[in-house]
C-alpha cells in the first residue's frame, strides 16, 4: 500500500523532498514533480513524471498526497486545492504569506472535517531538538525560565530585507520554541545591532519573546554570520540547563588548532529531520491524520501571524503585545 | 521493482534489520523472518511471514535477497545456501567462525562468478568513519602514522571469554581499520591489563597492529567499561590528526557539572550506519553487485582469519606475524 | 623594595587578597589586616598584624598601599582616606554604593594629581577575557555586532533583592564589556523571567545594553542557577565569533555520561585573575601609577552610575537611555 | 626571611626559572644567574648578579638555594656541588645523563642526611595532572587498568636522534605516570611507526609500560606532530575513566569551522606548573625538606635509569623487563 506522492516545486527544497520520498521513505513512492521549469522538474523526478502544472498534479488519480515546496506566494492556493481534493499535504513553511491566507486554509481544513495539513517545520523532527524537548518535558530540570537561541545563516543575497530575517528565518524559531515550551507568546521586543556599516541589514537582530507562562525566549538572528550555518538552543531551567551540542562528527588537529566544521546551510544540518519528518508524515497518513508531533495547520498559521506582529516590533522598536485570532473550528 | 528480503534470525540484530527493511528502506520490502523461536520471528516480522526454517526462507520464490543475523555458527551454511541459490546475502559478522569456512564461502562465491556476499561490517557506512576516511584519503594530512582506537563495551556476560574480546569485538576494528587505511596488517602484539581482580577478563586488552605500510593501529578493547558504549578513532598523520567527535546531541548542566550521554550499545551508536548500509546493499543488488564501500566476502574472511592469529598473540604474549592465504579466484 | 600592603576586611575576599599578597605576590608583603572581628583579622593576617581599625591601618607608616575589601558602604570613606594619605588603593567593587560617592572619590583623586585608585574588577586580568579582547582588538574578526554574556551564580541568600542582581553581579559585566568593546553604553532594556514561582527573584534577568557604536550586549543574569558558577561571553563579529571555552581541566566518563565540573563560585573561577591583578597592581605602584589594563577610578564610578540607571530600566520595564556625568578633572 | 636563589643556565628554561623567582614567587628573590654566555646571564638576571661560573654561584654566601637549568651533562656535577655545599637544589630533568651519575647523586644526598634535591618534573604541579591524580586516588573510579598518554611535540631539530624521544621527552611520562599510579614499571615494549618516509625518526613511537600492579601505560610519543604541543592523559579505571580536557581558553568560529589553539611548546602549556613548583620548592625549603609532591632525587634517578632500558626495548624491538637498583640509604 505504497503512498503515491506528488511534489510541487523543484527548487532546492522540492528536489530534496523528491529525493527523500524516492530514496529514504518506505511505504511511499514519487509519482511526479511539478515545476514551471520542466527541465528542473525532470531532474528532480529522476524517472517519475515531470509536469509544469502543480494543480494538475494535485488532481491526478495516482497522487495520494502532496508536498508543496514551490515559491511562498503559491503555498496558499496549492494547499487549498489539496484540501479541496481531500488529499493530505505537507506544505513547506510558510503555510501562507499573509495571516488572512493562513486563516483561510485553517478554515478550509476545519470544514473538511479532518486533519490534512502538515506544515513543514521540520525541526520538530530533529533528534537534537527532540532530546531538548524530552529533557524539558521530563521535568527533572524544573520549569523553563529562559530559552537562548541562535539562528545564524552564512550569507543572504543582496536583495534581502531586514524584516525577512523574521518572516523567513525566525519563523522556524517561533514554531520550534512554541513546541519546545508548550506555551504561547504574549509579547515581543526586537533590538537590532547597528554597529556594522559592513552589513546593511542591521544584523543581527536580538528578539526577545515572552510566553504566557512568564518564560523568555531570547534569539540572535544573524543573516550574514559568514562562518557557517549554526542553529543552537539552550533551555535555562530552575535546576539546570539543557543545550544542543554542536553537531560535529569529526575534528582535525592541524596548523596550531583543533577544529570542527559547520554545515553551509540547513540541508545538511537538518537532513535527519527532513527524512524523519517524511516518514512520520507518510505513517500518519496511513492512520488518516497528521503526525502528533508535526506542526499542523494552526501551528503554521500562528508562525505567520506572529511573524507579522514581530516585524512591527522591529519597525517601532517597542515591546509589542502579541495576539492570536480564535482558531477556526 | 521492490526487492523482497528475507531475514534469518530474530534476535536483537535480526529484529533491527527487519525493522530497517520495513520502515527505512525504499525499494525493498520484508518478505519474511525466520527464527527457531516462531513467536520471536512473528514479532520481528510485524505482519510479514514468520517461519522457523531459514533454509526454506532462502529458497522461497518471493525472497530475492537474504540477511543472515542468526547465531554465529549458522552463518556459514546459510550464506553458502544463499550463494547456491544465486541470491545476494548480507551476512552479519562474522562471515564464519573459522578461517576454513570463510575460505569455503569465498570459493563458492568465486565459482558463482559474481559478487553476492556483503559482510555486515556496518561501520564502513557510519558518517563519522566516512568523514575520517575522507580526511585521510584527501591527502592534506599526509600519510597515516598511527591510528588510535577505543572499543569500549559497557558490560559483557559472565560467560564471556577473553579471546572473545578479539573474535567478537575487535573484528570490527580489524575491518574498519583495513578500510580506513587501505592497507593489510602484517604483525600483532597484544598486551592485557591484569590490574583488576574485579575483572576476570584481564580487561582491557591493548592490541597493536602493524600495517604493510609501516603504520600502527593501537586499540584498547574494553569489555567492561561500565560507563557506556564508546567507539573512537584518531588518525595521527604527518601534518596533523583527524579524530571522531563524541557523538552527543545535547548536554545538560546540573548538579555541578556539564554532561552528555553515551549510548548503551552499538545499536543507537550505529543506527545511521545500519540504515545507510541497508540502502547501499539494496541499491547495489539493483546493479547486480555488492556495494563498493561494503566489506565483501574477502573482507569478511580476512577479519576472521586475522582474529584467530591475534588470539594467538594474546595467548603467547609475543609479537605475531600475520599471514593471509591467497584469495580464491 | 618590597611594598607593604594593608588589607581592610577579612571576609572571603579580604582573606583571599591577604593570602595572595602573602603567598603569590613577589615584591610585596602583608603588613596587616583590619577587621571589626579581630579573630577573623588574625586568621587572615597569618602572622602579620591584626587590627580592628581600618583607618588606623591606612595611616600606619609601614603600610605603603591598601586593599579595601570591607562591606560595600565602607568602600567610599576608606578609599577617600587612602587618597588623602597619598596611598595607592585597590578597592573591591563597588567603588562606592552611590553615584555621588563615586564622583566624590573621582574628584578627590583628580585633586591629588595622580592615579591612586584601582577598582577591583578583576575579570580584566582573567586570561580567557584577555584572549577575547586580543581577538577583538586584533581586528581579524571585524567589528563586534553583539556580545552574548552569561552570569550565573549558583545560589543567593534569601534576603537577596532583584535589583542586587544588577548592582552586585551585573556590575562586573558592565565593566568588563565596556573594556572588551572600548565603547560606552547608551541604552538599556531589562526583561525579567517570571516563569518560576520557585524563584521569588524573577530570575533570570535578560539585560540588553546598546553601545555608542551600535553594538549590543545581551546578558543573562541568573542568581539561582543551581548547577554552579558559570560566566561566559561570546563576541559575534562581522567575520565570525570568539567565545570563552568552558574552563575544565579534566572530564570523567562514568555512569553513562561524560562530565566536567563547574566551580562553586568566583574564587576558583577567577583565581588567576585575582593573582595577576595583584601583581599588576604592585608593579604599577612601582611605576607611580595604576595599571593601564585595570579599572581605574572612573571605570569604578561608571559601573555604579550605570547600574543605578539599569535598575530603573528593570523597575519601569522600558528602554532607558543611559547617561554619564562629566569626568572630574 | 626571603630565600636567596641562584639560577645556573640562562637558556629558555633557566631564563624562565629566573623570571618566575623574580616575579611570581613570594618569599624568594633572585640573587644571580650564571651562564657561560655572560650577556645571556645578564638578560636573565634583569638587575641581579650575572656570572659565568656556576660553581662560584653555588658557593656564594647570599645564595641559599640553587636552580640547575644548564646543559644536561652539567647537571650531575652542579647538583653534587650543591649537595656538598649543603644547599637545596632544584635540578631540571634529567637529574643526570647516566644511571651511574644519578646513583652517585642519590648516594651523596643520602650521606648528607637530609633531602636536598628536587628534580624538576614540573608536571606533578600541573593543575590538570593534579585533578587526574585526585580522581584516581579518590577511589570512586576503582583501580586503574590502563593509562593512555599522548606526548606530541611540534617539531624537533634535524639532529634529533630517535632514542632522544625517550630520553628527552618520554622521561616526563615515566615520572608523571609513576606518580599518578603510585606504582613501579616492570616491563616495556616499544613499537615505532615507520610509515612515513617524510619523518626520518620513525615517528611516532608507541611505548607500552606494564606496572607491578598489572596496569598498562600506553603512550604515543610524537616528535614532529606539526600542529602544536599536545600532552594528554586518560586513566581507564574499573568504573569509568578520567581524562584531561584540552586546555583552551577561547574558541573562534570563522571560515566554516570552530577552532581552538594549541600551545607551541611546554612553556605556555605548563606555565602554571612551573610557577606552582617554584612556590612549593621555596616553601619546602622553609620546612627543611623537599616538597612531598615533588620528584625527589630517587624519582629523578628512576626516570634516567628506566629511560636507558626503554631505549634498549626500542633497539631490540622486544619486550624488556625493567629493573631498578636498590635505592641508596
Amino acid at each position: 500500500m505504497s503512498l503515491g506522492v506528488g511534489v510541487i516545486g523543484a527548487g532546492i527544497m522540492g528536489a530534496d523532498h523528491a529525493r527523500i520520498i524516492r530514496e529514504e521513505t518506505a511505504d511511499a513512492h514519487l509519482v511526479g514533480v511539478a515545476d514551471a521549469d520542466l527541465a528542473r522538474a525532470e531532474r528532480a523526478a529522476a524517472g517519475a513524471r515531470a509536469v509544469t502544472d502543480g494543480m494538475a498534479l494535485i488532481g491526478a488519480g495516482d497522487v495520494d498526497a502532496v508536498i508543496v515546496a514551490s515559491p511562498d506566494p503559491t503555498h496558499a492556493p496549492l494547499t487549498l486545492a489539496a484540501i479541496a481534493a481531500g488529499k493530505p499535504v505537507l506544505c513547506e513553511k510558510p503555510l501562507a504569506v499573509t495571516p488572512e491566507d493562513c486563516l483561510r486554509i485553517a478554515e478550509a481544513e476545519a470544514k473538511a472535517g479532518r486533519k490534512l495539513v502538515h506544515t513543514g517545520f521540520m525541526r520538530r523532527f530533529d533528534p537534537a531538538y527532540g532530546e531538548l524537548k524530552a529533557a524539558i518535558d521530563g521535568g527533572g530540570l524544573g520549569p523553563v525560565r529562559l530559552l537562548h537561541c541562535l539562528h545564524r545563516n552564512q550569507y543572504v543575497p543582496g536583495w534581502f530585507q531586514p524584516q525577512m530575517a523574521i518572516t523567513n528565518s525566525f519563523v522556524h524559531e517561533i514554531d520550534v520554541c512554541r513546541w519546545l515550551l508548550g506555551a504561547e507568546f504574549v509579547a515581543a521586543t526586537v533590538i537590532p545591532s547597528t554597529s556594522d556599516a559592513y552589513d546593511p541589514l542591521g544584523d543581527p537582530l536580538l528578539i526577545v519573546l515572552e510566553t504566557d507562562a512568564g518564560a523568555l525566549v531570547s534569539t540572535e538572528v544573524s543573516m550574514n554570520a559568514e562562518y557557517g550555518y549554526h542553529v543552537h538552543a539552550e533551555a535555562v531551567c530552575a535546576r539546570g540547563t539543557v543545550a544542543m551540542a554542536e553537531p560535529a562528527r569529526t575534528l582535525t588537529r592541524t596548523d596550531g588548532a583543533r577544529r570542527s566544521g559547520y554545515p553551509v546551510n540547513w540541508i545538511p544540518r537538518f537532513a535527519d529531520a527532513y527524512r524523519i519528518q517524511a516518514r512520520a508524515w507518510v505513517a500518519a497518513i496511513g492512520q488518516g491524520s497528521v503526525d502528533a508531533q508535526a506542526a499542523d495547520v494552526w501551528d503554521g498559521a500562528v508562525a505567520t501571524i506572529l511573524a507579522e506582529q514581530i516585524v512591527e516590533a522591529l519597525r517601532t522598536r517597542r515591546r509589542v503585545a502579541l495576539e492570536l485570532p480564535p482558531r477556526p473550528q
